[in-house]
């Protein structure tokens, strides 16, 4: 008999069918904190999808005291609950909850640990005037973190049952959020496999969790245009590759690039491809630059194309929607195609390079002020006094207008 | 004042001085079972590394039973202990500890979560004749682990001390050790980084951890040759990434084409590399072939190089260097060297393709039968009674001596 290290999990591997019948307990109980998963009935054939009705909210007793707005800083702080979902290969989704926040137990064994099975997303809810609780497009996320999710063999879910549980846990969450321009609640949707198992092969049993860190403004007083290094010597990611997903993979490795760049006094690295040294990505950001046509003087806005090497940004697409909509009609051409250094550094010289911008939804649009490629500096078109272009400040203002609810749109969701 | 999102750790998201004097209690303590890190002075300036000689052992007092030789399963069932020791950037390595084998409580910021902070080794602890505990060639993994842990900004340390201590351990744990032929203790070293911030940057604090897995042969009833499916829709490796790393970020993404190699009846799938389709690995193993040289008649072992696309296996290297030693005073020559399907195919349709085979610690050598690539199936040399060609078992023989210590060797260290 074979016996394969490098087994699909459905087998041997696998949860029993009596262990299906409710949820993993001991895959990650609680430890600080008092916490409970009801065990669950197994559903007959059909595993089942998220369903927000089964809802269980267990509130936190002892809430902890609001920071100081000034004194928040991205993703060290944390709101009282989390909203956890677990899953299993025979169940499905068990019923959602929200819990007070507290500590995963894992046994070291677990896959997560070991073979990275995890994808998350990053987004925010915002307070609007009226004192209501908005999601910025929130099925752009959901439908990237399905994406991700079936890439490494964890499970996907009804994005608009996902959507729903954010929006409740972003209201109960409110009190964190600052009542001002700037600051909002960003929401750390997350899922890790729990098998707990060495062999590998696709996770039998996974966990979705979701955390809130309220966040001030990127830039509290005011943009600072930030400088980058251009890295040839790795490579975040490539065709057929993952780096279009939003996986925990593509994280741990560009942090040596990053550090190094910062050790020359670049704030970033910015991430090329292939001999023609292509630009993809800036740091873990998108990015944009402003150009002037060389033979038809045109003003265009371009940023690389959705080629599976670069991250699907739902600020990237956000900021394309919105040059179309409302540069297009002031002259400008907006191209999502590949452009080269050699082409950014030609139009610098020539003083073509208008601007230059990443894009996320930490900082919204990130002002580019210099290129270091090649042993030069490639100047993006703002002067020694200026922090950021017209465009990247336009374009900042347009997206909050939206995501405050100050220009009523589509992309945002009334929790 | 700019608050960056992709901050290096140093600052305010690193431990503050008075934090690093003690071990980092909150981040994996004990739930299950008692544990306890013992308060530890902080160094004066320069990092600790590790130390085996502040070894503490808290024996399990609930050993547990050994299972039936022929019931262990790879990587599922576990000894009664477990190795650990923390490190924070400001004190370096903290004691290491043996502790009773427990889960991990960790807060669902931790950016082993998040960004796959992880990386870890795989060897295994075999009994000889004589009853003693040896290791195989633990100097190579302690440098790949070293590696690894470096390329994603995780912390080095001194390779003979952590042997030393696994070394410790295996002989803890020896009772789980079957006393026959081709049964082992799988060992996985494994590094998490625990710091707990959303923000992207280096982990001011990292947990690794040692975890034993008692496993039997690979093949039980002796040989059994896999078929492989050539994988040309997706890319594991590029020049200037990660895969010649062992970090769990290599895994994940490896599990669909798996998958799908499996739903059309192979048991892996082969890796290719480029519009050259150069073989590079196979599943999670390296890979080798063996083929008559078209002009001269020559026996050739031919193996991929070492260009950063591949992982460095300790088989592998091992068994280049058996190859050396044994195969090339037979007329053979050793080549690591790029090949591609068509050479294979071109090879196995003229009957120069003498045998196939996979490499890597779970199963030593894993005979391949045939290839599925560009919808036929390149033959590797086996007859169809016949689950192993010639050298395959011979390198067997060679590995499994030096690994039990009937060829006393330098490649084996007694505990």
């Amino acid at each position: 008999m074979l016996r394969p290290l490098f087994t699909r999990c459905g087998g041997a591997f696998g949860a029993t069918a009596s262990q299906a019948a409710r949820p993993l307990l001991s895959s990650w109980q609680t430890t600080q904190r008092c916490y409970s998963v009801k065990p669950e009935a197994a559903s007959a054939s059909q595993p089942q999808d998220i369903d927000p009705s089964k809802l269980v909210v267990k509130h936190n007793s002892h809430p902890g005291s609001l920071k100081k707005p000034e004194d928040l800083i991205f993703g060290r702080n944390f709101t009282d609950h989390m909203l956890t979902i677990e899953w299993n290969k025979e169940t499905g989704w068990l019923a959602p909850h929200i819990v007070p926040y507290q500590n995963l137990s894992l046994d070291p064994a677990t896959c997560v640990f070991h073979y990275a099975f995890e994808c998350f997303e990053g987004m925010k809810a915002y307070k609007d005037k009226a004192g209501k609780i908005r999601l910025f497009r929130p099925d752009k996320n959901m439908e990237r973190f399905n994406k991700s999710a079936a890439r490494i063999a964890l499970p996907t879910f009804a994005p608009t049952a996902l959507t729903e549980l954010i929006a409740t846990f972003a209201k109960l969450e409110s009190r964190f959020i600052p009542d001002a321009r700037g600051y909002s609640l960003y929401l750390r949707p997350t899922m890790i496999g729990t098998q707990k198992t060495l062999g590998v092969g696709p996770p039998g049993s996974a966990l979705l969790y979701v955390i809130a860190s309220p966040v001030g403004p990127y830039y509290p007083t005011g943009f600072k245009a930030v400088s980058l290094e251009a890295t040839d010597y790795a490579v975040r990611a490539w065709p057929g590759g993952v780096g279009d997903k939003k996986l925990g993979a593509n994280y741990a490795p560009c942090i040596v690039p990053q550090r190094e760049a910062m050790s020359r006094g670049f704030q970033q690295n910015l991430w090329l491809f292939g001999d023609e040294e292509y630009v993809t990505e800036v740091g873990t950001m998108n990015f944009f630059v402003a150009i002037k046509n060389k033979e038809t003087g045109q003003k265009e806005l371009i940023t690389a194309p959705l080629d599976g090497t670069i991250l699907e940004g739902v600020t990237r697409d956000s900021v394309l929607a919105l040059a179309h909509e409302k540069l297009a009609a002031e002259g400008w051409k907006i191209e999502e195609r590949k452009y080269t250094m050699k082409e950014l550094d030609e139009a610098a010289n020539e003083g073509r390079l208008i601007e230059a911008f990443g894009a996320g939804t930490a900082a919204i649009v990130s002002p580019v002020r210099a290129i270091s490629w090649r042993g030069k500096l490639v100047h993006c078109g703002l002067k020694d006094h200026e922090e950021s272009g017209e465009l990247t400040m336009r374009v900042k203002g347009w997206m909050e207008a939206r995501q405050y609810g100050d220009d009523e749109h589509e992309w945002s969701y009334v929790c």
